[in-house]
């Protein structure tokens, strides 16, 4: 059974009561409930718990960590970053929702700035899927419309992405890559776009099977980890160099 | 299930005593018996039988096609070219070995010559592993060593991979780009170099596994075919087109 | 100097007087005109010329051919396109315009179907840069707008592309990859996709910069031409393999 | 005129008479020789100078950085580390050479560990294009070989290349995808493997001629740099969105 731990920054439900109304027990209950009713093993972190909820242990047993968070990047401590971006060169999946763009741990593994083009203003996004034969489009449709989002848009300053599955179009003339993968030493990323904390996307059935899919995918495969470092081994012929 | 059809030219085994001292019943029917081993539902076809022996309601039945072919690619129907490239776009999965790099339907599907250096001398081949996320790394040591093999040697006119998790070491001197993955339409391409029938590489147990690996990798996630055409909804707001 | 022959269907302008009041003397006139001011030089060849226009000694002479093409795509010889595809595996550029996505050439070089969705309805279309440091893009805002474009939209049936340039937003609620480049062989090829017939996109000044931007970026660099076939040379050591 | 700034951390040869007797005045003294014998302008910086010799100024007159670090890697000032990162993501070039694959400036713009396996063992590398079509491959031929290099093996642990250009082979029975580019927001960066400090590389002419490929290829367009954060315009028609 794939173990999930979703991260959420929890200050945005705590703090604001028209956001509250949206997700009364915070994004991260919302997020682990579709994940736990679809059959993985889950469990929830936030930042105001110690070390964020992020301790080796609860790492060591994650298979695919979810990551959300927005307007406290800045207090997730280096050395929790650091753990988890070695987690993730060693195996662990790593989805980052929305406004984790900025998060330290995915700009640490992208090298880029990871700025946008943003705007808040209650508009229509569609998304399609351009990547029709990618483990992420399983069963979804060739595009679907989120009724409200916060338009995110190009230029967004990242790696080109190993993979883009969705491209999203918005009411306000903007365009996104909005479904992406990569990955890093044995981890599988993907960045997927929509969950602005005001809108109630997280409770689109399509959006979840997409989340789920994307968990699926970053699971990591128990592949061999490489061996780095002084190779003494010649290989083809004892003394064939000089 | 997964649904594997193997095909083979069957040429060399039929008219060559020494090749068909190492596939006595044809390249086919080894890789047919591991791959039923491991668990998939497995059929053959040759070049000789009607049709080659891909009818259009073989080919519907297949989720997984693994293309063996070497001295007779000319003989090939492109009728039939064309039908197996049609069920690619539309998901099959197709895994080409070896010398099917030159095969009427890779080089169709690749829009390039396929051409590359090659050279029988018995060398040493040492494959490593350069994308250990990848699901066809599954399980597979970061290098593993064929004691004879054909030499395959770039430059390969090939477009640039969308994922390469294999490069070969040759004694000789050559390297080569010997496990690639491509998308084309809703279907996954698998090329995988080793294989050249002297020798006896598919009785080798990685090799297998590679192979096995590439059919789950390969296999169809009956993702939605999309439209194209005409498409004349307006999407936003009607009429917002003057 | 950089040597371009423009290659138009010239149909449309021929047989309908509202596409003809746009271009006068065809679609290859105009755009060979802006190339020959930026300094190119520049020939023409169209469909009803003995070998399309496309003799050998032309092609010899040509460093970046420019393709529109779009309700004859099927008078087009095969032979023809065979020694086009032929010329851009040894290195000549190749630009493929609008609705060139399902010429021959660019299916033959793709190995898909190039379908799309499409949508004749006088929109807005919206241009982004989305790979900043992009040859093509020297010079070209972040974003520009086409007041009236046939809708192209995804999903586009191509192999992922080795560079995705520009991304499109259509007002009607569609995206599109509308600056897309490969390399195959020696050869470099750009998509575009701007420039419907009965609009008088070839005029605009931005999509002007960007087709000579892209001439700029296809030309060949006269790189060596790899050998290929059999490379009898044991190259470490005489003897090495037994 | 392309303006260069080769760095050096210049220990090597400062502390080791047998290093000294192969670059007798730096590493970074032999690699401006040849580039300003190419028509740039160059200048070079090294470790101990203040600021490492990377002030705000240098940076801004520099066009394309040549980096070359090995045992000093974290003497490098973190803020000189991040000015350099900004300088890349605004457009700037960088060419990292051998051992800087993991110097503090190059793991930041990859965001993985960069590591690999190595040997001293005075082994033969034989270097192939497999991207005849590159800038860089430009003159180069289609194979070369130094008669002695350090062994640099995979599994490399960086993001699967924007582009790979060079495949290598070692004696001793490794390969490495020994020159490789990669571009972070508008800067553009080309990774090149050879250039061990006991070996005569920086002598070979066609290793000059690839470094002086990659200057031109890593030079900046002057392209626009994309304007990021709130968007208010809402494009296509005014009040659109409710």
């Amino acid at each position: 059974m794939i173990r999930v731990t979703v991260w959420n920054e929890y200050r945005h439900e705590q703090q604001e009561p028209h956001i509250a109304a949206v997700y009364p027990h915070g994004i991260h209950s919302q997020i682990a409930q579709f994940l736990q009713a679809a059959g993985f093993s889950t469990r929830t972190a936030t930042l105001d718990e110690p070390e964020h909820g992020l301790t080796e242990s609860v790492l060591n047993e994650t298979d695919v960590l979810i990551w959300w968070g927005h307007i406290a990047h800045k207090e997730v401590d280096d050395k929790i970053v650091e753990r988890v971006q070695q987690r993730v060169l060693h195996g662990m999946g790593l989805i980052v929702l929305h406004s984790g763009h900025m998060s330290k741990i995915f700009m640490k593994l992208m090298g880029t700035s990871c700025d946008l083009k943003w705007r808040e203003a209650d508009e229509k996004e569609r998304l399609f899927v351009i990547d029709p034969a990618h483990d992420i489009a399983r069963g979804i449709p060739e595009s679907f419309v989120l009724e409200k989002e916060e338009m995110y848009g190009e230029h967004f300053d990242i790696p080109a992405p190993d993979e883009t599955v969705f491209l999203s179009w918005f009411e306000g003339g903007n365009v996104f890559r909005s479904g992406i993968t990569y990955k890093r030493g044995n981890g599988r990323i993907f960045y997927f776009q929509p969950g602005h904390e005001s809108y109630p996307t997280y409770y689109n059935e399509i959006v979840q099977k997409i989340i789920c899919n994307g968990v699926e995918y970053c699971c990591p495969r128990n592949n061999h980890y490489p061996v780095y470092g002084n190779d003494k081994n010649l290989f083809p012929i004892q003394g064939a160099v000089k």
